[in-house]
């Protein structure tokens, strides 16, 4: 079932106050009441209060951070709400798809659903952090919802999950493990890069494109803790050969 | 199949022109045009404009009447939006419930769904004239949605409908590679075995295990054949270095 208490809402550069403050209240509507707001342009702010309505709480609550990587520390499923289809092979979710998602690692593990600023939304740097793209089925001709309505609509999504709502299709097993937290990927992605860069595979002038598509190939596996300190022992011993055998001894 | 064009959205009594514009927003990004507005405390208003965004045409094309009875004409078919569950014995739906029953109807006639002033919502005689009553689960504590949240909830699910509410799981974008075939991924498992045993970090003697995570973690990527290419450049790279910077230069 859905733990509300391990969703968290991140909100990317957010320009104007008001759209947090109704994002805040969307939150707490539907339940949820963890905000985290990267370098939101003009806050706090008597319109985000306004706003807010009787949602000042979740207001008070959030916290303010400089980065997306500290607002995703913990985190084991994270989600990005994208209104326009990218010519990107990421993994793309309805909400309801989303949800279901949602429902099963929050069981056990931190979900964040991360919203960019309101005219250009996420960055592919900040899609890098993200398992899964969201995107709320619009009108072709008229795409953009507002920030505060998108927030609404995929905490509906929660809410009816929670409810019970919840096709078993996206469940994950008991015996499967969570996918190991943001802040261990990153550790994982310098170490692969440092790796990458040392046997010359990687250049350092132009190490932009590569690293997105190993983000993007490991965003889809979302290997377990086991898993990433396996992927980190072998970049160590690739650093430090034991050469045991094979042609390559030494 | 939905019809976008028999969907009617009724406003009555709103009290801040703001949620007008919102709610015609979210109904244009829903492919929603059909707005109705009962008495509005201040219609047209510089407010509702602005939070129309790019959807002033539906606030150009709405009418203005001056009761309930005159909005609803022509309708087959009337939802009315409740915040709290009520003591009266109206068969109530929740937004998806609504949303079906509303795709049947669209087909051949006119349907309505009606949203009361903010803070009252629906009188009982206004709710004397629907058939049903759509109630959006909500926080208990905390249950009354914003008004132009509502009918971005509402009109999501119309759209949802409308599409087919596909279940599809995770559907394939047109643009996205296919995975690579199986012997390519064999050539891989072999190769990185291969690595991994050069740089000592398999035991020859016992590589299963490792091996099968292997498997399990790059099963779940699904890598496609520009992937896979990559990870085995990084193979022979590993095999080989060219040992452009780092640490580790020689």
């Amino acid at each position: 079932m859905m733990n509300f208490a391990n969703l968290r809402i991140v909100l990317v550069g957010t320009t104007h106050p008001g759209n947090i403050g109704a994002a805040a209240r969307a939150m707490k509507n539907m339940g949820l009441n963890q905000l985290v707001l990267v370098q939101p342009a003009r806050y706090p702010h008597a319109e985000a209060t306004a706003r807010a309505s009787g949602a000042d709480d979740i207001l008070a609550a959030a916290r303010v951070v400089d980065n997306l990587n500290q607002a995703l520390s913990g985190c084991s499923l994270v989600f990005g709400a994208s209104a326009r289809r990218r010519n990107l092979a990421w993994p793309e979710l309805d909400p309801r798809q989303c949800a279901a998602r949602a429902a099963a690692v929050s069981e056990r593990g931190q979900v964040a659903l991360v919203f960019g600023p309101e005219r250009s939304g996420l960055s592919n740097a900040e899609l890098d952090s993200c398992h899964f793209l969201v995107h709320i089925p619009a009108n072709p001709d008229y795409s953009s919802l507002n920030l505060a309505a998108s927030v609404q609509v995929l905490a509906y999504e929660l809410r009816m999950a929670g409810e019970g709502a919840r096709s078993k299709e996206d469940t994950v097993a008991d015996d499967e493990e969570i996918p190991a937290p943001a802040e261990e990927m990153q550790r994982f992605y310098r170490h692969l890069e440092q790796v990458l860069t040392e046997i010359g595979f990687l250049d350092p002038a132009n190490p932009r494109l590569l690293m997105r598509r190993m983000h993007r190939l490991f965003n889809r596996a979302r290997p377990d803790r086991n898993e990433v300190s396996i992927l980190r022992g072998i970049l160590s011993a690739v650093q430090h050969p034991r050469r045991r055998g094979g042609r390559g001894a030494v």
